[in-house]
């Protein structure tokens, strides 16, 4: 054990932490669940620092000397290579200050052992005074929120997005010329093409991705420059826009500082936009994987339209059955960010002056989100939506049996003739045709002309 | 009482009312809670109605004699001369056919009489063959949420959102010169303008319009022309585009049909995402309403940093008392806007195969919270944020008082010094100055120059 | 018109209201939505000033002659006669305040022209220093929340929902000789009887019931008694006990004082809860909902083993089309409740120090829930349940052709040759029956011994 | 690597796992997320495997010498001593089935290896025949969730809150001195003691905790018996009783068979009811930790009415900043349970027919939400609440300023002339002393009667 010190005194370190005594403080402070700060977030924070270290340097507000060893400290970091230095809980100081300090001594303590310093020694290099130079937690954090977050919805979600809405645009092209029968309020209804009810599924996602594209330009706004409060004392009128130009070289995001540092600190709209848009593509995932375990349901006393794969044995008890397993897990995922959601929109209103102080839960919440529904999309693309197969027999037998064909009658007999065919059918058990036939309001040819479902999948020319 | 029959029968129905059977049928079966069909979904009912007649007229599809009859009682309808013929809950069937069938038989009652015709007697003007022409309530009653909500954003919340922010930007510049001291955790933290508070929540209402605003596109995005089950069947192919050109000229909205006829009538995602962008907004609001509820707080054992309009008596017990109304009835309507938002979501998500049965509770939440936002906004304005006033003398007090200034000392003595003396201030009780002087560290005539809080307002420029 | 006054000064009142001048300012202050306080809560705050008026008589602090005037002006207030005198919206202050006002001045009015003193007199009554007396709103706001709430459970919810569950328990009973095919995770399962499922349902309202039942004791504790912060200033000792026994007498409810004041005005933990229970009763019959409209779906092309009550036409452009629309009705108030209690979750958590002041719309969305819940579940009672029909010929077909009675072979054969036989029937379109023969691992007489679906619907007792 | 078969066919596992072919393939077929299968319900399910051996072997249904080997594996799965072997994700089948087969599995392979059988050979203990025997994922997984979540609302939760709840009460006595201005609406209101305060905050743990027990005994119902579909095929009709009855005496829970099996598959009573309950807690224990910060705001611009424990420095760049970080964990907490719950509610409403498939989510999110709840109550406990001390002097100040002890002239000089003098104190910036002196409507030794604080804290007995 080594001792490490801070502003109010000293702690006890284990000799191989590169973390210091503030970090110490809060894993004593904060043993609260197992949830630990999310790596995106400190990865961003460490991609921050080394640019902030770089501009300072520029700046002439940070010795020549001690640039590279922190900014190269940073970047590995951000690479990953001290992922186990990061313990902290989500469940902290709720401005992320103590994972920001973790980071600040992390790399403090590698620069310094860089430069030949103990660790510890806090000199030449310290976490306060050089490695979060011009910075405070209340504008770092926040920008490292965004910064990650954005980061994930074009590494992890769109791409995720993109591959289950193609493969849904394929399928639809490959169910284009199969017949079925419409269901609306669950009942049998007039017909439609398979491929048809796989465009509405492409449309939703096509909305869905619109929503969250839309929401991103905020993403990319970050707090840096603000500081403690907003007015952003203590650090250079410049620094804020070279280091979002230096990470926008980077990460080829194209990251800004935010137009007010003030509403920037203290509330959270872009990220809850953004969460308010995730939570509006889970439903609509919710809508496609439901509809398509029913109509894989069965297979003999369910829908049976579609067939699933057979990814696994569905159950302990019952041998042989087939579950609509990726479906479900989509499904709970998306039950998962519809609550997490609610967290961050709760989180976001409690702000208070000039900090909102939910950083951590809101952070956490997005990001889980953002690589469930990636992940849960990517499996449901790979292991159920590309093995689907459209059980031709049933369609047929539920379009041939459906009394809503009927519909077509209408332009002909009015609705109210129409309603007593279906309903002589109905009530007798009987075709359509022959209900209608027997109605004596329609003779046979024209029934023909009519009755003919390939005829009912568009607008009427005529 | 008269008898009026549907497809299942007859049905009474008083003399005096211009619904029909369906609608009877559905106040005897929907007798369930007291909030009715909101009128402005009614209303766009009929607006659709009335171009559809006019459209279906130039196609050649409705006998020109029966035109100008239906779109003119249409129009009737729209402008809301009917309101009391509207009866029927938003707890009845989730795709709205009951209130579409209500104005269906309104429409042609009306339209019948005018020809002269017995209320009634669905001759020459039937409700189903005529007035729902090319139109099923799947397509019609979606677009007639789409409409209605688009109007109500434009007409009601905008203008709203506008007049609170300019309002905020103007107390922003009036409060521009005057000094408080910032709060981070609730803490005192380093020197603001109470102006510079003020830009944040402008700032957060801009984001707040935006995030609206991006959604609009696809509320503008009607699923006319689906009709029953997304296919179109029984309407014509121009049908749809030709009422949206006439609405668009008739409403000045950019109105479409929907690029997917299958998603629009099946998923809601452009009512999920608006009500996702309502919710944070009202998280702004929240955060803006604590605020100031919190500034105005005391008026001497609180923060007393602004003085509230007294506009009413604010206790029943405790005389003189008077207490920050407006932002509370804010702050509840916030909080309705958030369940709102949560039971439009959830609706969202159950659409099943062609149709989403969920349409009714959504339409009434999403425009209830499009309501209570405006007035609530409107109010706040008029009544709270129009009146506030800054209390000079507590706003000094408070600014003098904070040890948070030694923040501007760290770029001269490091971080580890500024705390010790912030430190012994806090433990002595003395001012900032007087521990400052007494480390030794820093002479009176540099402190003179650093702790000046009215340099500590923006990034240093050495 | 003419002129009320209030400590703030006079104002212009209608000359037929009997309210006064603060309700006047309210109307004209919050002119927000249409949503006014709902009339169960005005009526519960005028049980209360009824027994008030009385106990402070008994106890030597309100003139003898006053006593029974302010009380039977309440009493015809909680009877209803006076309901138009008030029409504040729920939106106001954040205590009740102004609703507490106005039920107290339109008492004073009324008792005041009793004893032949002018409307808007305030003498011999006064609105505060009489009908007020020993209160505050702060407590006699959130009493009248838990005695209107209490109330309407009792009145409304228990009744509808044990109706619901009587009738769903006499159909268990109808249903228990139809046996029908399982399905877990929607796929065919093993065999069961109708009547079991039914039984499922009655269990989980059960659940739903005691668990209402469970929070009940929590909504008798009045916070009467507490007036201004919870400290009980300018009430009597006995004040608090002797209203809530009179109240007890009155009502049959148990009413009793708060065990703590301080808690009663600041925390709403009663209604949460209560909130968060009917919350949990509306998943529960969600899912019932759902499994009925579900089993009614088809009739030809969906699972139709049920047929469900035909009450009105069901499509506007398909003719003779029914659909489940009173599951449809119920599953939109499920939503609905589910909002509500996010709303009244979110405004129970934000009470400061000794008051929550988002009373007014967590009985507003509280009551909702309530009456939504009793009149849905009564409607779904007489127009669904009450006419529901088994289908027995798709109940049988379903029945003989799935795969999963292959289960019940699995004590002989163990799970993994049994699993063989049903994939082998279900690649080759075979029965079960034949793909078991063809195994060679079982012979014909077994089978028949093993096959039977009513045998496989308990527990095994060999 | 070796190769495990299941009835799907071969898959190649790692030598060192002792899960089998099912587990491994959930592994491929579900990389979602990082959230692994709660250790909780892994070691509930061993701790029924466990029970279900010994009773299905008391039962004579498995051979005598297997029982001892499943039944002590089961038991070391349970300690926790095979934690590593159980990698599934909570994003699978709905049913968890495959973490229940993963606990098949790990057991027949340890047993199996214990008997000098390979790993793998599933002879002579099979997984399903013998592990499994008598039960159904659909039900053993149901029943270890309740079994789970019932064990850590004892062992961990309901101790949490009792000590916090019993430390407040300690504090309430400490301050039961202490005399503090009552605040309503966030202004000054009259005066109660800073212990009837914290007295409050008991009362809400009360209400909460209550709450809590009150659902317990739907979690002590287990769903054991039912099987596939809730008939109980294949197992015992004394199974689940025998079961329920050992589990019992191991676990001192009040264990027992579901009152109805179809319930406890496709319900999810219990657990949605807990859940609510849970998020009651939350919302009570924000509004504690938000009273707290807000008392302990300042120290010198805010209320500072308490001084909390200094536990770490509060800045990055503030130095000698101390925030009220406990407070904020505990927030953020409350925020993820609000938010956990709809995720819990939302999925507890989607059964269908015979089976809930969300439970995996179900039960990650109620575990987490008691672990975080009793982590952050203990924490704040700790670190916060017990070294909370009242700062007397800033009482006093606001005490002696507050215009509110007019409340206390209501009584002689009603409640009008109160106003006046409040009001006239108020504009003339005077003490409340001097302007009743002012009015001419009380005299001085009445005053000193009257205006005494420490008798206006209780309800008057005059």
């Amino acid at each position: 054990m080594r001792r490490e010190r801070d502003s109010l005194g000293e702690v006890e370190v284990a000799d191989d932490a590169f973390w210091g005594a503030q970090t110490q403080r809060s894993l004593h402070f904060f043993a609260i669940g197992e949830e630990r700060m999310p790596l995106p977030i400190i990865h961003a924070l460490a991609q921050i620092k080394a640019a902030a270290a770089r501009v300072n340097g520029k700046l002439g507000l940070l010795a020549a000397n001690l640039v590279e060893p922190i900014a190269q400290a940073a970047d590995e970091v951000a690479a990953g290579q001290w992922d186990a230095q990061f313990p902290l809980r989500v469940w902290q100081t709720g401005s992320g200050t103590q994972s920001n300090m973790n980071v600040n001594e992390v790399i403090a303590n590698l620069a310094n052992e860089c430069l030949g310093a103990a660790r510890g020694s806090k000199n030449p290099v310290h976490p306060n005074d050089h490695v979060n130079l011009g910075q405070s937690s209340n504008d770092v954090f926040p920008s490292a929120l965004h910064l990650s977050v954005a980061s994930a919805v074009h590494a992890q979600l769109l791409p995720a997005l993109q591959c289950l809405r193609d493969l849904l645009q394929q399928r639809s092209q490959d169910f284009a010329d199969i017949l079925k029968i419409g269901r609306t309020h669950l009942m049998d209804a007039v017909p439609m093409r398979l491929g048809q009810e796989f465009s509405g599924y492409v449309d939703q996602l096509r909305q869905g991705e619109a929503g969250i594209r839309s929401v991103l330009p905020g993403l990319y706004a970050l707090a840096l420059g603000g500081t403690a409060v907003g007015t952003g004392l203590n650090t250079h009128p410049d620094f804020a826009l070279q280091v979002c130009r230096m990470l926008t070289e980077r990460l080829s995001l194209p990251l800004r500082p935010a137009e007010n540092a003030f509403a920037a600190l203290a509330g959270q709209e872009a990220l809850c936009q953004l969460s308010g848009q995730l939570r509006s593509l889970a439903m609509s995932l919710l809508k496609i994987a439901n509809d398509i375990r029913w109509m894989g349901s069965g297979p003999r006393a369910g829908l049976g339209e579609l067939a699933l794969p057979e990814n696994e044995p569905g159950s302990s008890i019952m041998p042989g059955k087939v579950n609509p397993t990726q479906a479900e897990a989509l499904s709970m995922v998306c039950a998962q960010v519809f609550g997490n959601d609610a967290t961050v929109a709760f989180a976001a209103s409690q702000g208070n002056f000039e900090l909102n102080v939910y950083k951590p839960v809101i952070g956490y919440n997005v990001l889980q989100s953002i690589t469930l529904l990636a992940d849960a999309m990517r499996s449901f693309t790979l292991h159920c939506v590309q093995g689907l197969q459209a059980r031709a027999d049933r369609l047929q037998v539920h379009l041939d049996s459906s009394l809503m064909l009927v519909t077509a009658l209408v332009p002909s007999l009015g609705y109210e003739r129409a309603a007593k065919i279906a309903q002589r059918a109905h009530q007798e058990g009987s075709t359509l045709r022959a209900a209608a036939l027997a109605s004596g309001w329609i003779d046979a040819a024209q029934l023909d002309e009519i009755l003919r479902p390939e005829r009912m999948l568009a607008p009427d020319r005529n």
